[in-house]
Parts: structure tokens; C-alpha cells; sequence
């Protein structure tokens, strides 16, 4: 480690995000001087190596934050709650990656490639918006940007390291099971708290999060909200629906817009696509080249493919949207988020 | 068997979709004086029970319908194209389960709970409509009636079921090989004949059946030509996305609908489903109820649920619905419209 740069924090440490955080964090050479890794008091003890050193993960308390300049939160919403008042007390500057303050007004809700000057309004805390919304917008704001956006439906194939490592060995072990002609027994998915549980291996859930009067899950009511505010369109239409299915890591989205000018082409959008930040464009459908899941493992970018224009509609569109769920829609971005707040100086 | 009844021919009896129609007209015991069980040379001589009788596959030849009073097809396009016209020569009426003459003019596609009256119409081939079709139409044709429709964009999350046999081995192959760790060999899905082939197994791939020119994938094109047909709107608005999932058996749907009248509640939508033929609702999300593809094997219905309207569109609304695709998507339907000829009095 540096003897310059930044004392950073990794809430919830031995998580699936957290575990990314740190190797994203390796992998882009952030420039730290200190590494902090904090989980709650039954995770503290494990053993995690960064860049050749073991470091003891920590049970959290509010005086972990003492010194320490960035503090990347993943360890669910009520620990972000109480613990990222105390962080910031510190002197810290959190970048959380739950939904606790996602929605918050004096939160920027950031996704680099999409709102970056936003990071300028923050007042402590900065969230990383829900990883179903981060690929879906890193892909519509040069849409926007370009020919206006007036309509986004959205229906999600999400994976299951999105709920945890516990739906991850859920999948898996229900998997054999039914390989093995044994019987399943759920406990994990859809929502681990909740009563009634749903097999998941070769299903598909209709439901990602707990359900609000209006019929729309928590899930939906993210990507609707998230979008609307990370594109400071509060008007814009946005629907969604959110499924979970068995795939261990990497979302897809079928994704309906349509946009505000006339005149745009299939064409227009792929190649808007192709120069984007953040985005890559597997669109050659004749050579069966399009975005896959699997194939976005490990990857931060964003992949866009099935780009081709609506039947009926003639500012409509329909694209599909691939990323790693743990990257880009979550570890990645919370660093990227990090490297703009050093960019800007922030930080 | 009966002495009277009807002589029924089977093609393509080995296959998923062919065994599926075996047991269903069994179990819905209809009159049958006599069955034939037809296949490709490769298959012949297999044998299937029914009615706990022995029946011997036998290879098909323009001789096999002779006498046959109803003929069920289901051994691909070409199969249909070469032995169709020979079957209503020597007097057959063929219920068809390819594409190989859904859009033709003549040929009546056909949905009872739908569109049975269509049956009036028939010249001796009647289509039966693509799985992931039929079961949209069940749910929206009740809306249509009652409340007009005017847009429909679906996404599908289908199984691997619809590629037949081979794709079902391929998934739990590929599934297994993930499980101990192992490389993966992809040779069926997406498409059998193509070059290139896709891992199934804990992915998802946006193609099923080849690409056309406009983007579109050709079983996107049938759910939006077959759509229009059966509900008789050649100018309803209607988008499709296709995608193939890891589950076996069970094609779900992600459904968006404009409907034409004001004021109308996802109450009204609810209250519809409950009394419409053929569909079971499945919509208490607050006791996490809802449809899903694993409930859905070995039953004939269609189930709908997550209704709810959007929040943009007063017009607009959500719906996920579910079926066994092998079932009222291909193997009940066909039967059903048999079961429809008879009571019609039209063989």
C-alpha cells in the first residue's frame, strides 16, 4: 500500500459485493493508503488478502470510521442506516450501496458515466442506485442525450447473487437436488425474511423484494424511482418487472423505449451504443452475437444487443441489456463512484 | 377402444410434444376407435402404451391416413408441409402443432376458448398456434371483449421444452457439468441446426428460432402475426421478445396491454381472469401467489397474476402468465381442437 493516498473502508467485507469491492479495488490500483474491512461481529476474524497482505475483517462500530476518507458500504440497509450517520460524522465520505438513502434528496444517486457532476451536491453520503437500474441507464442516458426519452418498460431476468451468497448455494443445491430426483426445500428466495418460500432452480420468480399496495414490488418501484432521478427526468415513464431466475450472476433486461425524435434508426442507436461509455455493443444477430449473461461475468461493462425498432411504433425501440450485477451494478460502479470523487477532488 | 369413435393418427408420436398428446387424449378419454402412431423410419418401432394397449410406432407414408379420421401433427414444419396434403387427400382432418400453415388464409388457427368458431372455416388443416401464443391469447382475449385492447408487448421467458427432447438433455447435461465444475458443450439450443450454439444452463439466451431481416427472431414474429389472427386484429399493436431460459417445462410472460375503454381497475382485470375459460388466477402477491412456471407442469390452464396497472398508463396493464407449454401450448390445444370438431359436428 501507498503511503499517500486514501484510508478506505469495506462495510460488510465478506459479502458477494463486498468481496467484489476489494477486487475491484486491487484491480484498478486504487490508490489507498489504508484498507479498513468491517463486517458485523459474526463475519470479524475472517481473513482477507489484498494485494499479497492479509487483513482481519473487524466487527463495525461507529469509531471504525476514525480517519478514513471513503467508506464503501454493502451490508444491507438498517447497518447503512446506523452506521453511516457515524461514518460521516468521522469525516468520511460513504458510498452505500443499499437502498437506505437511494431516494433521499440531499443523496446523489450516481452512476459515473451517467451523472457524475451530481457527486458535486453530496453532503456526505453518495448511493449506488440498485444494479438492475445502473445497466439499464447506462444505456439510455446517450439515448437521451441524443433524441430525447419519453417511455421505458422494462422486464428483468435477474440473477440470484443479487440476494446474497445464500441464494447462490440455494440455486446450487436445489439445482442437484432436482439432478438427483430429490425434492427441494426453499428458504432463501424470493425475500429471505419473509414466510413462504419458492423453489428457484429451472423456475422463474416473479418477484424480487416484498410486494407495496400498488402491486409493484420494491424491486420495480427502485427502477422506476432510481431512473427517473439519476436522468433528473421525474416525468418520465418508466414501468417494470422484476424476476429472478437461475442464473448465478449476470441480469438481463428486455427493455421497450421509445424516444422523442422522429426519424431515428436502428442503425442510429447502434452506433450511438458502440461509442458510449461504458457500453459495449453485441448486436450482429445474423452471427448469433448478442449480449449473454454468462458471458458477462467478471466484465464492468455493459452489453447491449437486439437493438431493432418496433413494428407499430415509430419512435420505438427494443434493446437488450446485459452486466454483472456485482460489478457494474454494484462493486464496480461503488469504485467508480470512489475514482470520481478523487477525479473531482472531492475527496 | 371403442368399436365406434373416431380413428385417430398421431404424428410425430416420440417426441415431447407427440407423447404429450398421447396422454392427453387418454386422460381426457376421447372417443377413439381407432389410434395410429406415426414417426420418421428412425423412430418406428417404438412402443407406446395406451389405455393399457401396446401400440407400435409405425414410419409414416401418404398410406398411413387412409381411413384416419383426425390427424395430429407434431413432427416439424417440413414433416407437415409433405404429409399434410396427403392426409386431407384420403379424407383426414389434421390438426397441425408447426408454423408450417398457420398464416395461410385457408387455414384456421385455432384456439378454442378463443376463436373455435374459426373452426367453420376449415378446408382440412387446421392450425394450432405457437405455444408461447397461446397462452397470451387465453388471458387477453377476455379483455379484449370486455374492454378493447389496443397494444400488447410481451417478453417470454420460455423453457427448454419448446426445443424439444434434445434441448431437455442438453440443459440437465450442461447443468451437470456446471455442478462438478466442468466445461460445457453447447450443440442444441439456440437453434438445432445453426452453427453456433449457446450455453442453456444457468444463462439466458434472447433467441429462439433464427433471425429475420427486421431483428426480429421468427418466434417473435409468430406470437405478433399468430396474435393478430386469432383475435382477429390485423391491427392490434404487438411486440415480442423471445428468450429461452433454464427451466424445463413451463413458458412464462411478462405482458403489457393497452386496453381501449376508460376507467377500467386492476380489480376489473382480476375479476375477469377468475371467470374466464381455460384461465386459473394466481394474483394474492401479498401471500407471495402468483404464477410460476414449476406449478405450472402437467396442468391445462393458463395462469395469471401480478395485475396491476401502470403507473403512467391509465390504459395500461401488467399481467405474468404462465403455462405448460407442452400442454395448452401445444399437446391440450391440439386435442381441444379435436374435442372442438367433434362437438361442432365438423368430423
Amino acid at each position: 500500500m501507498n503511503t499517500t493516498g486514501f484510508h478506505v473502508a469495506v462495510l460488510g467485507a465478506t459479502g458477494a459485493v463486498g468481496q467484489q469491492m476489494i477486487a475491484t479495488l486491487e484491480k484498478r490500483d486504487f490508490p489507498i493508503r489504508k484498507l479498513t474491512l468491517l463486517s458485523s461481529a459474526r463475519s470479524a476474524g475472517s481473513i482477507v488478502n489484498f494485494k499479497g497482505k492479509e487483513i482481519i475483517v473487524e466487527e463495525a462500530t461507529p469509531d471504525s470510521f476514525e480517519g478514513v476518507n471513503i467508506a464503501l458500504f454493502s451490508a444491507g440497509g438498517s447497518i447503512s442506516k446506523k452506521f453511516a450517520p457515524e461514518a460521516v460524522k468521522r469525516g468520511a465520505i460513504v458510498v452505500d450501496n443499499t437502498s437506505a438513502f437511494r431516494m433521499d434528496q440531499d443523496v446523489p444517486l450516481v452512476v459515473p458515466e451517467v451523472n457524475e457532476a451530481d457527486l458535486h451536491q453530496h453532503k456526505g453520503i453518495i448511493a449506488n442506485p440498485n444494479c438492475s437500474t445502473i445497466q439499464m441507464v447506462v444505456a439510455l442516458e446517450p439515448i437521451r442525450k441524443q433524441f430525447g426519452l419519453n417511455k421505458v418498460l422494462v422486464s428483468t431476468y435477474q440473477a440470484v447473487s443479487g440476494a446474497g451468497k445464500d441464494a447462490i448455494d440455494e440455486l446450487y443445491e436445489q439445482s442437484r437436488n432436482i439432478l438427483n430426483g430429490e425434492k427441494v426445500d426453499p428458504q432463501v428466495l424470493p425475500v429471505k425474511g419473509e414466510k413462504k418460500h419458492h423453489q428457484i432452480a429451472f423456475n422463474a420468480i416473479p418477484q424480487i423484494d416484498s410486494f407495496m399496495e400498488n402491486g409493484f414490488t420494491f424491486e420495480e418501484m427502485k427502477m422506476i424511482n432510481e431512473t427517473k432521478k439519476i436522468l433528473h427526468m421525474p416525468s418520465l415513464k418508466v414501468a417494470a418487472t422484476c424476476v429472478r431466475l437461475p442464473i448465478e450472476t449476470g441480469h438481463s433486461e428486455s427493455v421497450y423505449i421509445e424516444v422523442n425524435e422522429s426519424g431515428v434508426d436502428t442503425k442510429d442507436i447502434q452506433l450511438l451504443m458502440k461509442d458510449s461509455p461504458g457500453v459495449v455493443l453485441e448486436d450482429f444477430p445474423e452471427q448469433q452475437v448478442y449480449p449473454l449473461p454468462a458471458n458477462a461475468v467478471g466484465k464492468n461493462e455493459v452489453f447491449v444487443g437486439r437493438i431493432r425498432r418496433d413494428l407499430d411504433e415509430e419512435k420505438g425501440f427494443h434493446l437488450w441489456i446485459v452486466s454483472d450485477n456485482l460489478l457494474k451494478g454494484a462493486a464496480f460502479n461503488s469504485v467508480q463512484i470512489a475514482e470520481s470523487l478523487v477525479k473531482l477532488g472531492l475527496v
